[in-house]
């Protein structure tokens, strides 16, 4: 140990400290999550930030992990990875107790995940994720309860219909869109694909000119497709398929369970190449920043991956740098406050009767500090001002002989002398 | 994504998997950590798992960070460390916003943890541990008030006095001892120090062999020291050190805060070569498992190593596995329940009516999931039955016609037919 040393005071790249201010924001986030997702009946699971390489590999191929992902080799050989996300984890552990577990499964985790990638706005190189899922259930109710559990989240965050939109499509449409009623080929099909992926980010004629040297001729029938707005006027063959009949179910019943601000948008079809039905992402409608906050949707196959019998999956992810982002643009953070309730200043030698006042305050369930340092009573005072506690009080020889306290409210600077029983009932 | 692919299934080496029954009892101990914390007015922060190597190495030295920690290199060419401890990195934070902090800082947090070492009964190579500290206060009040927040927290637990025991000792009162009473050379001390850390694993005969060894004709005064059971008893000399009136006084206060299992320890030195003052650690008493369950001790000079004006420090922290276990061992874990009150079956049909039904009652403050497979009902209500969930109904025809449901409680097995309003009042 030495005081020379030029430590650095800050912390890792692309990663946050949680100062009290900030874990109180942190822990708001979190608990509307649980609040939300405990209200559908789903369960909390978790699992080790850390995974053998292998797991991701088999996902996402060994480029994406070498490039985007903390891997490292560990002292016994095993090639181990700071997990990017939480599917593969969980699809993992339904895999191993699948004879054990009792389908259909309703899980939720809020899983702290890394990414190796340059730091900007939204995108940082650790973040936390609420991650929301249903194992065993096939068809689309379970589509449209995952996606009404995201919608009463952004309600319960106090977002309006209008801050945001959630933008529906489903993969099997459009893998028949690709492959029947376009008949394209799987080179076109996937070039096609990741151009849709793009279209709300660019304008509209270099859209139509690179879908153009895609498709050639058949571009305009694709654009045509891809103008639709609404499911009913989408080409009878098109909306008969099986996954076209999927997607007029699901925007139906979130219809019918109240949520107006769900649409069909063709647009939509999420990166990941393990989803099977249902994709949706929510938009933040502000115009300075329309951007997707996040998504997610049906994924049938991924639990095969462990060689076992399919289990049908659907989900969704929300992490917790784009929703706080959100939140501060629309002013929806809660105000800080401590979880104590009273701060006890004492005069000098006072102190142990300040103890045992705290100590009696404590067994009644108050959450009460105790200024344990021998400054002034005004230096105490302000210590319990400047952390937002909303009452104080000062132990000294006169208080210790009545049992009466004076007790000052800091937000409005009001005082009333108070018993114990008093002082319960007045902080609680 | 390839079905014949052999990906493992477990978690990684020294890591657990959290179903939800394991993350249920996670989920216990870190409320009753937070609650007891945050009685004394303690405030949550938090920090990134990844840190730089640096931090760990200018506190442990190199060869600790390399053998028994996990660290790796980035690819911008940084050494980063997977954080084995908390304290440094809140001795970073505090630090670097010490201009902006209000003191005395009561913080915890419950960090994750990983150390390099081979996984054994309470010591996996990850954990979560509780970290409760208190930042400038030098006093022992703020000593006593640190060890009283452990106690709490045990008994929180509903673990008894006689099962585990406060042992407490002072760095401060046993540097004297080494270097004032016995006058020892620096080498001396340090092998005296680290045999005595090792007393309570060692029959009485080789230890007194082995101090033998390392003092010579002095050990005999060594020895009668270390078998002082009571403060008063100690040599007046002793006693009368800034660091046995330290000791004197600590066991004073937590007796007058009615901690009754504390006592002094004249063995308990604690590893870390940071602690300056008051150390202590908890025992488990249990005859078959005697052992320590965990510390902390005050630091003064820590935060000093950033090359910032002395901070002074006290604190400790507690372990998940450990405590986990523990409980274990006396019964004190709770019984599982989930977080869901009622699960909502469905004849043929009526899954609409009963999803409209579960968000009545989720919105009047009811966690209800609903049984979205087309399984018979004796299938769909053994689901529940199987997830320990206490209230179960079917809809069907006669109840969407009548707005009436019978309730049944999957513990008795007793049955009421009851509208939405009785419903709410009942499952609540």
């Amino acid at each position: 140990m030495t005081s020379k040393s030029k430590l650095s005071l800050e912390p890792y790249k692309g990663t946050r400290d949680f100062y009290p201010r900030d874990q109180f924001i942190q822990n708001y986030i979190f608990s509307v999550w649980k609040k939300v997702v405990e209200k559908y009946g789903y369960l909390e699971y978790g699992a080790s930030i850390l995974e053998e390489s292998e797991l991701y590999r088999a996902k996402s191929g060994d480029e994406i992990v070498k490039e985007q992902t903390y891997t490292f080799t560990d002292r016994g050989g095993r090639e181990v990875t700071i997990r990017p996300e939480m599917t593969p984890t969980v699809a993992r552990m339904v895999a191993q107790k699948r004879r054990h577990l009792n389908f259909p499964l309703r899980w939720y985790s809020i899983p702290n995940l890394f990414r190796y990638e340059r730091p900007q706005r939204g995108r940082l190189r650790e973040h936390w994720q609420l991650n929301v899922d249903m194992f065993g259930v096939e068809g689309v109710e379970a589509d449209a309860e995952v996606i009404s559990t995201a919608y009463d989240i952004m309600k319960a965050f106090g977002a309006k219909d209008e801050h945001f939109e959630i933008r529906v499509n489903n993969r099997r449409l459009m893998n028949y869109i690709l492959a029947e009623h376009l008949s394209l080929t799987e080179e076109q099909s996937h070039k096609a694909s990741k151009l849709v992926d793009k279209m709300h980010k660019m304008e509209a004629v270099p859209f139509s000119k690179a879908m153009q040297e895609i498709l050639a001729e058949k571009s305009e029938m694709f654009l045509k497709v891809l103008r639709v707005k609404d499911v009913g006027s989408l080409d009878p063959s098109i909306l008969n398929s099986a996954g076209g009949q999927e997607l007029k179910l699901i925007m139906e019943k979130l219809k019918a369970m109240g949520i107006k601000n769900a649409l069909y948008d063709p647009a939509v079809v999420r990166g990941f190449d393990y989803y099977t039905g249902m994709v949706f992402e929510v938009y933040d409608l502000n115009p300075k920043n329309n951007r997707s906050l996040f998504g997610g949707g049906r994924y049938d196959d991924l639990v095969g991956i462990f060689g076992v019998e399919k289990i049908t999956g659907t989900g969704w992810a929300m992490g917790d740098v784009t929703i706080r982002d959100f939140l501060e643009t629309y002013n929806l953070l809660p105000e800080y406050y401590p979880p104590v309730g009273l701060y006890i200043c004492h005069l000098n030698n006072h102190l142990e009767d300040a103890n045992q006042l705290a100590s009696d305050l404590r067994s009644q369930g108050l959450n009460v500090a105790v200024d344990l340092t021998d400054r002034k009573v005004s230096a105490q005072v302000k210590t319990a001002d400047k952390e937002n506690i909303p009452y104080v009080l000062v132990v000294g020889e006169e208080e210790v002989k009545t049992g009466k306290y004076k007790v000052k409210s800091l937000k409005n600077s009001t005082e009333h002398t108070l018993d114990k029983n008093e002082i319960i009932a007045q902080v609680k």
